[in-house]
């Protein structure tokens, strides 16, 4: 553990300078499961921009697409916020950030009211 | 605008055959806006790719930038329905076939139970 | 058809003073429909509530009971979006009112942008 | 503190038989707090459901209130949430089952594909 860290130094130090006095850093394996749903989603909006060419184009077949592809940005929304919970927040109590990090994930998930 | 709708005509016939009776194309003005909108989607996912490609990057920022672009295709599906709503749900009850769409529109907006 | 309009009259003169022209009221059956299903979702908040008051309750536990009524308050504004649709928007271009009603309705379902 | 979990381990105890070595309670406060956000919700419900006894009432009117109490659930959503965060997400590394915890939690919020 003590050596992770130390290795990570140099790279961890540069992380989130503004964020102050920790260094929160997205899981790699989350960054390439995100990543990989996002090229999925991104081919998928080309698709449907190939079929917004066709003047034969009925709505409802356009919708139904664009809705698949927010549920793929759910599934992807998903694997950053598991990525998050397992390496930052249920650590937080043992750092001491939790509640700044409960605020800003409640927000970001536009859940404060 | 007589003209477009003549030349218009062997392309129309062949719209919807599996649409029975009706021949509905979205309108070219909601294609060509939610085209762009999605265009822009496209753009902001690929944005997002690329900070995924940086390993200091942080979930939360990731996070709300993927809620962005679902924000952006929720008005792109705006643009759909309205183009739907005003070129055929509207016009429904004179061409009879309301019953039919109402009931893929509530579908494809998964608002049936 | 006519004579249907005459025998409304006196009710439909009163029901949408500040809607201008026209007087479009919910049909009954999505009223009653409607009603039956928030009925049943106020049923279920106050079986949450009664969970609440035990000290033992898990938080998850909760989570899911609301997301339930939340579902469930999506078929009642589904049941609602049909009378609508086949009551107002099929007929709002026999009407000429179209374009208002799109707009509003739009805006009620946050679809603007 | 030490005193306040003396005097409810027999409380604890009994608390969550089913979840295995955890007793996870939701905290008092959350639950207050989601209980008042319940019981608004259900007066606004009510009072829909009055409105719906009224034949001159307006669809959109009904649907603007509807989606006004999904966004009073959302809001209690969020406080049940925040406080699984603060009470057991956040100090789940320390007990051990930080992992079956955020399962869980992805599942309830429908986050999981």
């Amino acid at each position: 553990m003590t050596r992770a860290k130390t290795d990570k130094k140099t790279e961890a130090a540069s992380c989130h300078p503004t964020h102050t006095d920790t260094h929160l850093c997205m899981p790699e394996d989350a960054r390439k499961r995100a990543n990989r749903r996002l090229a999925i989603a991104r081919g998928h909006l080309e698709s449907i921009q190939r079929m917004l060419e066709d003047p034969n184009v009925y709505c409802m077949d356009v919708l139904r697409q664009i809705k698949a592809v927010q549920g793929a940005l759910q599934g992807a929304a998903g694997v950053v916020l598991r990525g998050h919970l397992e390496a930052h927040v249920a650590t937080a109590s043992e750092r001491g950030d939790a509640e700044e990090l409960i605020e800003e994930l409640l927000e970001a998930m536009k859940l404060t009211q």
